[in-house]
């Protein structure tokens, strides 16, 4: 066992060389510090309609579930939020899960057959990826959004069940999956597409609702939509919304939901005051839109070489994980917090920093902030 | 597709006929439902101080995380509830998950080396059986609490790392794990010990700090303890609890914590102070016992089979899936909330109820609903 964590500690010293080590900063309730770094994109996670519908659950329900929705029965905050996710998102039925990441697992494992070839987009976060790998099923990884590489994939694969996988927004860059012709790509090989809208939901789309409806794939009875409930609905937890006979196989199988504890009452009756917010939000994401140019503008004014993005992520390439490293400390020690994304969490081993844009901040931090992070460039 | 949610519907028709359907039913926040099928052992999720340590959180921070620790960085209760909690539990340090779930996961995978063999336990939760899979290492399974199989799977494969991964209180039965001579085995043989005391947090051992600690395995080397805050701790999330270089490793590599929004700081601030309570706890564990010794003794008494359980879980057999569905649904409709455990979340193929006892229901109505499950048994 003295083995175990000497091996540990060499692993960790390893990293360390590379520039990749990762420490917890601790971050107040309040400072001055301006937020690039969250994914609280409509500022609704301190709205007062949620914290309100939060309290008021806590009231009435307590802290936790107490145990999973299939024994400990399903409470109207649970069942509430899937209905108005399902609506909000155009699909026969939602179900609710503790995490994105186990929704993501969850539905790409639930979508595996015998055969079952899976289609995975190399950019594709780690949950995707997990629930790839779990699944146990033949992955092909893709080229990030190569629509022809999908294409070749299925059809290199005639008669076997397939999905292919992929996120809306990625959450890197920023950038939007061809969506549209990757489904009708999908549609001709008989495959499925599974599209997780972490980033895209409450951001891109009619009424917020994401980039599979912005695609017009809402509703679709050969699209699976999973979500993050904790990014612009400023929350906790995950959704597959889905054909109604999918979310049932879901229930009466699906290891991630079965085993585990639903989320607390009090979350899903935030995140669902979050949602009406959100679908209703055109202004928030007017002005969510406006920061988003304005910050692209300004990076590239100023000679960085950055991402042209779809949603509210915008990333901006380091020279190095070091640089990296050493400019988003110089942001914070300027009262700015942004994302600094070395490799493992890059999918081109390329570093970068991801400013998130946040319509909860004043618009006059924002732009200073934007300030700091040029005059801090390497 | 079409053939995708019709072959979804044929196997939706084979559980209905092999009694294996799962439905969500609906549970309201207040209503006669005497609760013996929750997790809320010690009754704190309504306990007032808990949902006011939330709520006063919940007013600081908003209610999500709007990011993992990593980017976003680490709030005071997030780091609060892991210096607690790595106090009660002898450990090192503690790190947090958003679901007890995802801490399984990311600690077995986080244990897995080159050439590691997992030894595990043939009853262990979805989660670990998860983790196994997808950490890609060499599993074997050995019989329930079987002390001498852990030993010869070790002795099998001298040389190489080896975890062996168990519950304390075991999820189903209730029964407890033969901690001290798995550690001893372990050790033995230079393996580790991965011990998920979800079941056991807050109910057994000095101080309610679980069934390592009762074992006197509490701060070991090579011990490492993950647990759900969902159940005695009223709460939702997981948390691992071991030496500081592995938890320095899971924060650095550990993709269900990399990956994953933090936990919402009001939900980590309830189940702090929840922890408060249940370290304390001694008179609620008082009365506990009492009722589970209760239980068993009715039950006995009136012919049923079933567990002698260590923790709070009293499960009972039933004849088969379908008869153990009727006994749920009766005992329901007389007012009784019991767990109705049937293949596949059965280690061994047995139907049965599980009765999960909880000092948050007053000691008459458990004892009535004590006769309503032996009144309604097949």
């Amino acid at each position: 066992m003295s083995d175990w964590l000497a091996a540990l500690d060499r692993r960790a010293e390893l990293r360390a060389k590379a520039g990749l080590t990762r420490t917890l900063r601790p971050r107040a309730a309040a400072d001055d510090i301006v937020d690039l770094a969250g994914n609280d994109y409509l500022g609704l996670s301190r709205h007062p309609v949620v914290t309100a519908a939060a309290t008021a659950a806590l009231d009435e329900y307590g802290l936790g579930a107490t145990g999973s929705r299939l024994v400990r029965g399903s409470t109207a905050p649970h069942h509430a939020l899937e209905e108005d996710l399902a609506g909000w998102l155009g699909a026969e039925r939602a179900l609710l899960f503790s995490s994105g990441y186990l929704a993501n697992v969850g539905a790409v494992r639930g979508l595996v057959r015998p055969r079952t070839l899976l289609v995975s987009d190399a950019h594709n976060h780690a949950s995707l990826i997990d629930g790839c790998r779990i699944s146990g099923a033949e992955t092909v990884v893709t080229p990030h959004a190569d629509v022809d590489a999908v294409r070749a994939a299925l059809a290199a694969t005639p008669g076997r069940p397939a999905v292919v996988v992929t996120e809306s927004v990625f959450s890197v860059d920023g950038d939007l999956a061809p969506l549209a012709e990757l489904h009708a790509v999908a549609r001709a090989h008989d495959a499925l597409l599974l599209v997780d809208d972490a980033h895209g939901l409450g951001v891109v789309g009619p009424g917020g609702a994401g980039g599979a409806t912005a695609a017009d794939l809402a509703g679709e009875p050969d699209v699976i939509v999973t979500a993050t409930l904790s990014k612009a609905l400023g929350g906790a937890g995950g959704v597959v919304a889905a054909p109604a006979e999918f979310v049932r196989h879901l229930v009466e199988t699906g290891r991630t939901f079965i085993f585990d504890t639903a989320p607390p009452p009090a979350v899903v009756a935030g995140v669902r005051a979050a949602m009406g917010l959100a679908w209703r939000g055109e202004q928030l994401r007017a002005e969510l839109g406006d920061r988003v140019a304005f910050a692209v503008r300004r990076l590239r004014a100023a000679g960085l070489t950055g991402s042209a993005p779809k949603g509210a992520v915008v990333s901006v390439t380091a020279p190095g994980p070091e640089a990296a490293t050493a400019w988003a400390t110089d942001c914070r020690d300027r009262g700015v917090a942004v994302g600094c994304f070395r490799p493992p969490s890059t999918p081109d081993s390329r570093s970068r920093l991801r400013l998130t844009v946040n319509v909860g901040v004043p618009r006059a931090d924002f732009e200073r902030a934007l300030e700091v992070v040029v005059e801090c460039a390497p």
